[in-house]
């Protein structure tokens, strides 16, 4: 039986993708000022890898790495006020609306006081702080756990610290590797909820072999799924 | 009686602002070929307090106020190149060696099964995981919170996490704003160890008028000043 919920946040529960890809045409519209257009997404992609370690996930990190791409790729003819530009593209991410995903208002008031919550989120400090507090969604949850890094270890530490059962509890999110796989081999249940916009990085081909895995097609679908598990067949 | 000792780290186990002002001579010298160098650590600050709500604490966000500030101070001459050079010093300073103050591992070392220890520091989650790691003193602590902010309202939240009873707690730390003050409203204890760089924004005169305030002059007097508290006289 399952007990708690972790959620993912996201793009599973607002839209957090489609703001770097927005901000990415914005950059290689005034990188084209000085270049035919074509490499620039995989150019950046290779900074942000290269970055990774160091920066870790956020906005932060990715406005100094768009700075880096920018100067490369233009020969350092790019002009200051240009990166100046790029800075205040990568301050616009921080302060944007956080817009929900469709149904999770409804599902997340479905779910509060039947099962215990957590919201279970990556990345920048600063960053899922403040998306938390726009969201206005921190009342949903019991718990609310920013992370650095989504492993195995990760989840392990966070189920111990707040007393949860891997078996009774069910992970939700957009992310196969960050959200899926590492619920699964701590013996927890999955339920994977695709993102349109699928991250290079992120990308994953084949669904997990497991009882404990399941596949939604939108957060929508988690009401009948919670039903389904609880009447013990699934 | 104490049984609970709480630490913070940056300048208080190891040394932190001196990279901040190592970097900034470095910013001085490439904006002094647009400019004399006058005024530029108060621009510099200017633009850092401006972006501490968005950016937080941390070198990631340090360094973008970096490129801001010398593009402004130079009224967008500077070159990208040398704003990548600019980049690259906040690089640096994510990978600097981690420099302990004097006589840290010797205090650690000898409350270590003594006293429950903690480690309380404040920052970008990137940033201070890698500098906890770098510093080899992680195996000295049974706790580690890396937070947002250092308020009475982060203190409360720390100590209830962690079942920590705020009068048999002492923070030792080089700020009063961030590691003595909150704890002294909680009611818990503060040691404060001074620091040779006292960054602006820290800047802070009289010393707190309390019973549990304790002022050392460095981090091995803390070894005497738990004698006397344990003597129950002090």
């Amino acid at each position: 039986m399952i007990d708690t919920l972790a959620f993912d946040a996201d793009d599973t529960l607002w839209h957090n993708e489609h703001l770097f890809q927005d901000t990415q045409e914005k950059l290689a519209a005034i990188v084209r000022r000085y270049r035919p257009g074509e490499g620039l997404a995989e150019a950046l992609y290779d900074v942000e890898m290269r970055n990774l370690a160091l920066f870790g996930y956020g906005t932060k990190g990715f406005t100094l790495s768009m700075v880096e791409a920018a100067v490369d790729l233009t020969a350092s003819r790019i002009t200051a006020a240009e990166i100046h530009e790029i800075v205040g593209l990568g301050k616009a991410m921080m302060t944007a609306p956080v817009e929900m995903l469709e149904g999770v208002e409804e599902v997340l008031s479905h779910v509060a006081g039947r099962y215990r919550t957590i919201l279970i989120t990556k990345g920048d400090m600063v960053d899922q702080t403040s998306k938390i507090e726009r969201s206005g969604l921190a009342g949903h949850f019991d718990q609310v756990e920013i992370v650095s890094r989504k492993d195995t270890a990760t989840y392990r530490r966070v189920f111990e610290r707040h007393a949860i059962e891997p078996s009774r509890a069910l992970m939700i999110g957009n992310s196969m590797p960050s959200d899926i796989l590492p619920v699964l081999e701590l013996g927890g249940h999955a339920a994977h909820v695709p993102y349109a916009i699928l991250w290079a990085h992120e990308a994953h081909d084949a669904d997990p072999v497991s009882e404990r895995f399941y596949r939604l097609e939108s957060l929508k679908d988690l009401k009948p799924l919670l039903g389904r598990l609880h009447n013990g067949h699934s």
